[in-house]
Parts: C-alpha cells; sequence; structure tokens
C-alpha cells in the first residue's frame, strides 16, 4: 500500500514515521523544500515533493495542515487523485470541515486523532504518538463504508483506538473536555495580568507552582490553533462557555453567601465527577 | 535542638523524617494513638504521644493541622510551652491565622510550606519534601526577629528556598495562583456536568485526555480543603474570582463578535506571560 501525507509537522511526521516502520510506503508532500529534506533525512517518508503530483499512486490520503488549509489543500490535490483514493484529514473540528470537504470528494472520510504534545513541525515528529490514544473518524451517510474501513485500518495499523462519532457530537464533546479548558485555562493567566498592585503580581509569580502551571497549560499553547478552533467550533465552545460561566458564578455565589455546606457539597461531586471522566 | 511537631499528616510526617536525618530530635503529638505508633514504626519522631505535654522541652514547635485547628491547638499547647519557644503553623492562609495566633503567642510565626503531593496523611510522609521549594514565612512587626531567624534556620536545613512576605500580600498572592485555580478547575468539571445530552457527555467523557485532566486536576483536590480556603482567604479569592470573570467574558465577548485578530493578540499575551510565571 502507499499512503500520501500533505503537511509533514508533529501529526504528519509522526505518521509517516509509524506507516513506514509497517511496511507502507509513504509518500510525503510538503509546501516547504527544507521539509521535505528533513522529512527524507529522517526516513519519514519514501519520496518528498513540493508537488501534489507525487500523490498519483497513493490509496489514502492524510491531509495533516492546521484546520483552515484542509478545504484549499482538498481542492488543490483532487486533480491528482484515482477516483478510489480514500482522502482523511487530522483536524480537531469535524462538523465544518466533513461539510465542506464531502460534496468535492466522496471517498472523504473525517478523521481526528487526539495524540499530541507540546512541540510543533517536522522536528518534533516521534515513533508510536498513536499509541493508546483515541482515533475519531467521523462518517456521515454519504461516507462510502470502504473508505470508512480503509482510514480505520491505517489507524489500527499504528496502534490507535479507532472511535466512530458524528461530527456534530464530536464537535460538542470537544468542545467540552479540550476547547473549552483552552479558554478557561487563558482567562486566568490574563485575570492575573489584571492585578494592579505590583507586589502582589510579584509574589504571585515568585510562588506559582505545579497548581498554576497545570490549570494554565492548554492556555499558554499556540494563539493560532486556539483562534483556530474559536472559529470553527464557535458554537459550541460557545454553549459550553455560557455554561461554564453558570457554573463559576454557582462557586462565586456560594462563597459570597458564606454558603460552606453547600459549597463543600459542590467540590466533592466534582471530584467524583472528575473521576468519571478520567476512568 | 528538639523541635516538636504536632499534627503527623504529610507535611508534619515529612517534616519529621527530614529533621531527624539532621539529627535534630523530634517530639510527635497526634490526637490518634495510631497516629504516633506509625510515626513511631516509620522513624518520623523520636517520641510520639497524644498529650501536649510532650512539648515542654521544645524549642521550636510546627503546628501541622488543618487550618481550622492552628488557634484551638495553639490555646491547648501554651501551657506546656516554655517562654522562649517558638511557634509556627503551616497554613495555607496566614493573615486570619498570624492576627488570632500573635496575641496569644508572642513568639509566633505564620509559616507556609508550597510543598505538597496528591496523597494525604502520615502515609504519605516522604523524605526532601520541601527541598527546592518556596517555604514563606510572614512576620509582622509585633514578630521577634529571632523567632523569624529560627524558623528559617529550620527550614533552611531541610532544603527549603526562604521567602519572607507580608501575610496580607502572600493571601492575595496565593488567591491567584493557588487558590483561584481550584475553583476555576472546579467549575470546568461542574460545567461538563450540566450537559443535557447524555450523548455528548459520554463521548466527552470517553475522549478526555491529558488537556481536561491538568485543567480539571486542582478542581478534584480535598473538599474540605477548598471550603478552607475559602472561608480563610474569602476576601482575597472574591476578589481574584471577579477579575477572572472580567477575563472570561472578555474571551467570550471576542468569540461571540468573531473578533479574531484581538483575540489572537490576547493568546499570544497570556502565553507569554504564562512564561513569566513559570520561570
Amino acid at each position: 500500500m502507499e499512503v500520501g501525507i500533505v503537511g509533514l509537522g508533529l501529526i504528519g511526521g509522526s505518521l509517516g514515521l509509524d506507516l513506514r516502520d509497517r511496511g507502507i510506503r509513504v509518500l510525503g508532500v510538503s509546501r516547504q523544500s527544507s521539509t521535505c529534506e528533513k522529512a527524507l533525512e529522517r526516513g519519514i517518508v519514501d519520496e518528498a515533493s513540493q508537488d501534489f503530483a507525487l500523490l498519483r499512486t497513493a490509496e489514502v490520503v492524510f491531509i495533516c495542515t492546521p484546520i483552515g488549509l484542509i478545504l484549499p489543500i482538498l481542492e488543490q490535490v483532487i486533480p491528482y487523485l484515482e477516483k478510489a483514493t480514500v482522502v482523511t484529514d487530522v483536524g480537531s473540528v469535524k462538523s465544518p470541515i466533513v461539510q465542506q470537504c464531502t460534496p468535492l470528494w466522496r471517498n472523504f472520510v473525517g478523521g481526528h486523532p487526539m495524540a499530541g504534545t507540546a512541540e510543533q513541525g517536522i522536528e518534533a515528529a516521534q515513533r508510536d504518538l498513536f499509541v493508546g490514544n483515541s482515533y475519531v473518524f467521523t462518517p456521515i451517510k454519504e461516507t462510502p463504508l470502504f473508505a470508512l474501513r480503509k482510514v480505520e485500518e491505517v489507524a489500527r495499523s499504528i496502534g490507535a483506538v479507532i472511535e466512530v462519532c458524528p461530527p456534530d457530537i464530536h464537535d460538542q464533546a470537544v468542545a467540552w473536555i479540550s476547547h473549552l479548558p483552552v479558554f478557561i485555562s487563558a482567562s486566568l493567566v490574563d485575570a492575573c495580568m489584571g492585578e494592579q498592585e505590583a507586589i502582589i503580581l510579584q509574589w504571585a509569580q515568585r510562588f506559582a507552582s505545579s497548581g498554576f502551571r497545570d490549570t494554565s497549560r492548554v492556555g499558554g499553547g499556540n494563539p493560532q490553533l486556539g483562534v483556530m478552533m474559536a472559529q470553527y467550533n464557535r458554537g459550541a465552545i460557545l454553549r459550553s462557555l455560557q455554561q461554564y460561566r453558570q457554573s463559576l458564578d454557582q462557586f462565586i455565589t456560594y462563597i459570597e453567601q458564606e454558603n460552606w455546606e453547600t459549597l463543600e457539597q459542590l467540590l466533592k461531586a466534582t471530584q467524583q465527577v472528575r473521576n468519571r471522566f478520567l476512568e
């Protein structure tokens, strides 16, 4: 089998390493010649090119670019593809992608490998990034079953746990557990910046340790990625943010009212529910 | 030197292990005889008792109980102490403690070792818990310098980094970086519980990984501790929560207005500021 990968960053590069380890021939396309060279050097691809024509013989093509580029890349790739070629993407929002791409390419399957590191780019590519992590596919009724089976086969071969979920359900679910955390975490840092007394801010910076580090971590991620999440998953994120604001107001009210008993009940409930999320 | 420790949990127990390693004689007091036995078995103390009379010969006494017990314990301990004995506590809120304890015992110094683990109790006690971590002392103008120097000496001997800061500044600083995170993190879990569509909630639980885990971690901590923070540091926490709510509303507004440029600037700023906190 030959697999094409467009976009040789963390996800595309890691995918290439794993697929080649399993004897699959990998064809890599990047806009930058330097990335093509690095991909060949590191053994991420068998062939690399800036030209989409390289993908002619690919049975499956993974578009591993930022969300905003998935549709334009698909449009540019289509002229070179065999009719039976299956195309998938790795974007973290699925409804708009699937809605836009399916009419253009019948054998398109939306995908979202839930794997990552704090690092980006081809330098961050690593073996076994997907092992044991969820890889979600979001077929719709127009999606051919053979296309879904094909991408599932590839994802399973790299050790991922396959999940199949409707795109809108996926988007609201990741709004809760992945996108909402980004904005509440960034708000923590922004709120601290709002401290007007310099001496308090200095000590806060000096005292900040694991609690602050963990709670602010995802808010300190790639700003462009944060904006793209908000653009592509705006409705679901706003829905989660409004609910979050109500929860926050509830905590504020209990503390204002010194309603310690109810506050303790609420903290006990969140402690239990959190465990259910992380079982 | 002999050091007394009242409360042989994670902090008191770890302190005992380190002090004995350094040749200091440790006298431990616990309400529970089973804890006294464990402390002797594990070599956390040289002597253990349920009776405060054990502390007669101590040069320094550490009160390592939950915040709500510090004042009542001090009252019970005082009859047994030599006049020159220095008493300190390890509570995470300092103003109310220092205000209440200083009039009762002149040689009282408020303290806050910024060290911990997810575990609690004597079983969690470990060597070198304090090494490289901040240990804050919060003297006020009434605090004798010799008393401050004495507790600094003990804290330095166990490898902690000594910080000296006024109690009210300490309390507002920890409200930002330690207490506020608890409530915004607990609100995340509470908000997710508010999802009315069961299928979305199921998928959210299934997809939850490192981003959710880290952002919700401190909110899933000990509920009693969360309530005590709120009770003892109510003013500072409410001040931080109000500012946080404004920051959150700003993010919501930019996303509602599709003001992507400003959203990106804000995320860039928070990314940079976070690094300053964690340098």
